[in-house]
């Protein structure tokens, strides 16, 4: 059993880790249907006008805007109404002196025509129209290319995709675009002792918690989980499913259990990758590990705390980086410590509690509880110099994601 | 034509939605894996004690305390190793006095142990260990349901499943839950110049924008998009594809275009569902009207920007309500206007704007034009009795969602 000669404090793991983290340079092309929350890898130039053609605003009648000068409420102008275009119609009108054409908004304005007069400002009657309002030219058209101009760069590559940048994409007419792909997230719980949930539990046997955790994690910031079968805590189990683990992006192991198997799949990885980091001063997740060869390779903890802990504080913003999404934001809220709690000095603590009245309650068991932090709103943060937090001290809570 | 003889406050016609506004009561069973950011529709209970059986929380030798009383550097106790259980490994063993069982962690302790003495309070030679450390009964031992007890309610009807309270799922065996259903929305946009995007643009006609900024929208918002064809602006179409549509939980028309089209679809809704509202007193977007029968209607402009920013003010809540998830938290920020900008008196605005160098720059252009939304990076309120913002004011910036 090797000893953990070389822990080392959070934000320098944080650091060293982040380092090492590049974005996915794989590309894939995606109808825009599905493209909400993806991360545009191309610049996108509008291939047309947006509109593609000078368009009524509003319903009322197409104009040449010097046959409405002087007109006014006891002074109307007359004009012939000659045809009658509808909003998705196509007529090839031009219109002459004193005439106009009766236009619905979005429809195509006719040659010649320069403004809108709208209904309200005008009567109809045999043909005829009585104008009462003068406009200037350009009233109420949307002329072509008002909104985006052919050959206009629209988005730029790299652009986090909201429902009006996906709305801006079919504007111009474009339904399928490049996209970054997700990253591939490799889960391989370790342990003889694991079963699945939804299986008869056998004596000695506990359900696997980490792959829906590690899963759920990795969906939550931008990744696609890869889900394997349990490792068995041999070399030859460990080995062979690396090599097939490491066609994706991240391999994320969690567990084994004791120290010893955690040196047989230390020493595996290494021969794939260069381990950067191996225990850091944290509780819960002190004996996590972390190698970057052509991947990144993740050694989790196999308590259900410490693996979830780790999978937010490290695996989580690896993700993000590598799916070019920007860092989670944190949602921090004051409160007061319900009660007095005391820490481990040397290791920096994420101790999870819960909210109520304004008060901070523990719920901290046991790294291996994950009701630690199922039962939590969010965690405080005892920094490795301090062992005691007081009752009625107030602490900042950093809240867990829960929004949908 | 009809005119809006009824446009009423921004406000008033949030809270008249909201009223008319019930969560889904419908339920389905999923697998955990597919459960994040899914809303729990039952109580859950333990069937098991978690861990279910007491186990070495360290690598070590599984001990009575009390063989170990009395035991010091310079005075170790000495005790013989009968068996080992590895972690996952059920073997029936008793310990008699003066003995003790090599154990993984994790692994189940043998009967009559009560304690676990840590590899590195020990010495092994000759099947044999020398103890240097007294422990008391319980050290390094997890109990039976520490974690979870039998029969213990875990989680709650209505919670939001996170990654933590999904691993709490699994911990206790439970694969499949009961989720309440997600909201489906039905998209119906209206208009006969509408082409989807990807086809080639015929003379008159325009790209479809609201079927994806609308579906877009219901996604962020924990809803399913259900699209149809387009509308036709006339009654025996709208009639037919109304029907269809109310097999669904929110229908939203968008368009048609002109004030007549909206006449009939009004008029067609009326026969199935009560107008709660039609024309709010904001820009863009005045012309919305909402309904509810059996169902929810909503009425979006055919606008592009019209029509999204309705969905974020409208419709967003709406389906996050029907879907029990908490209202979106609103993501403010501070700026400077960066230059004057003028509003229209009597009408609430939503004016887009982008942010740079802590400064507000106008990226409103009409309420036709997508890019008002899409070059935007949120927009700020002018109430409906201001009509100017000088230079430098200071303004709140909503900003558009930007996570994934």
């Amino acid at each position: 059993m090797r000893p953990f000669t070389n822990l080392i404090p959070f934000e320098e793991a944080k650091r060293i880790l982040m380092e090492n983290v590049k974005p996915i340079e794989r590309v894939e092309e995606i109808d825009i249907l599905h493209s909400l929350h993806r991360v545009l890898a191309e610049d996108v130039i509008s291939p047309i006008n947006v509109p593609p053609f000078s368009r009524a605003a509003e319903d009322g009648y197409a104009v040449r805007a010097q046959d409405t000068f002087g007109a006014g409420t006891y002074n109307p102008k007359e004009l012939i109404i000659v045809e009658e275009i509808n909003t998705g119609e196509f007529k090839e009108i031009e219109i002459k002196n004193g005439e106009c054409v009766k236009i619905s908004t979005g429809a195509i304005l006719p040659k010649n025509a320069d403004a809108v007069v709208r209904v309200e400002d005008t009567e109809e009657e045999n043909g005829k129209i009585k104008v009462y309002r003068a406009v200037h030219p350009g009233f109420d058209v949307a002329p072509r290319g008002e909104d985006i101009k052919k050959g206009e760069k629209i988005l730029e590559m790299g652009t986090f995709l909201t429902p009006p940048k996906i709305g801006s994409l079919a504007a111009i007419g474009i339904s399928k675009v490049k996209v970054y792909s997700r990253p591939k997230v490799a889960i391989l719980p370790s342990g003889d002792e694991l079963q699945k949930p939804g299986e008869q539990l056998k004596p000695g046997k506990i359900y696997d918690v980490n792959t829906y955790t590690i899963s759920s994690i990795v969906k939550e910031n931008g990744g696609e989980p890869v889900l394997f079968s349990y490792v068995r805590d041999e070399k030859k189990d460990i080995e062979r499913k690396l090599k097939e683990a490491l066609k994706y992006d991240v391999v994320v192991f969690s567990g084994g259990s004791s120290v010893g198997d955690r040196d047989i799949l230390i020493d595996v990885v290494s021969k794939y990758a260069k381990v950067l980091f191996h225990g850091v001063q944290i509780k819960p997740g002190k004996p996590t590990w972390c190698a970057v060869g052509e991947k990144l390779i993740f050694g989790m903890p196999g308590f259900p705390t410490s693996c979830l802990s780790d999978s937010y504080q490290f695996l989580a913003p690896a993700i993000r980086k590598m799916a070019r999404l920007p860092p989670k934001e944190e949602k921090i809220v004051k409160a007061k410590m319900a009660r007095r709690i005391t820490s481990t000095l040397g290791r920096m603590q994420f101790f999870t509690v819960r909210i109520k009245d304004g008060y901070a309650y523990p719920v901290y068991k046991t790294s291996g509880a994950i009701t630690s932090m199922a039962y939590s709103d969010g965690y405080i943060i005892i920094p490795a110099n301090v062992d005691l937090v007081e009752k009625d001290e107030e602490v900042e809570v950093h809240l867990w994601s829960f929004e949908g």
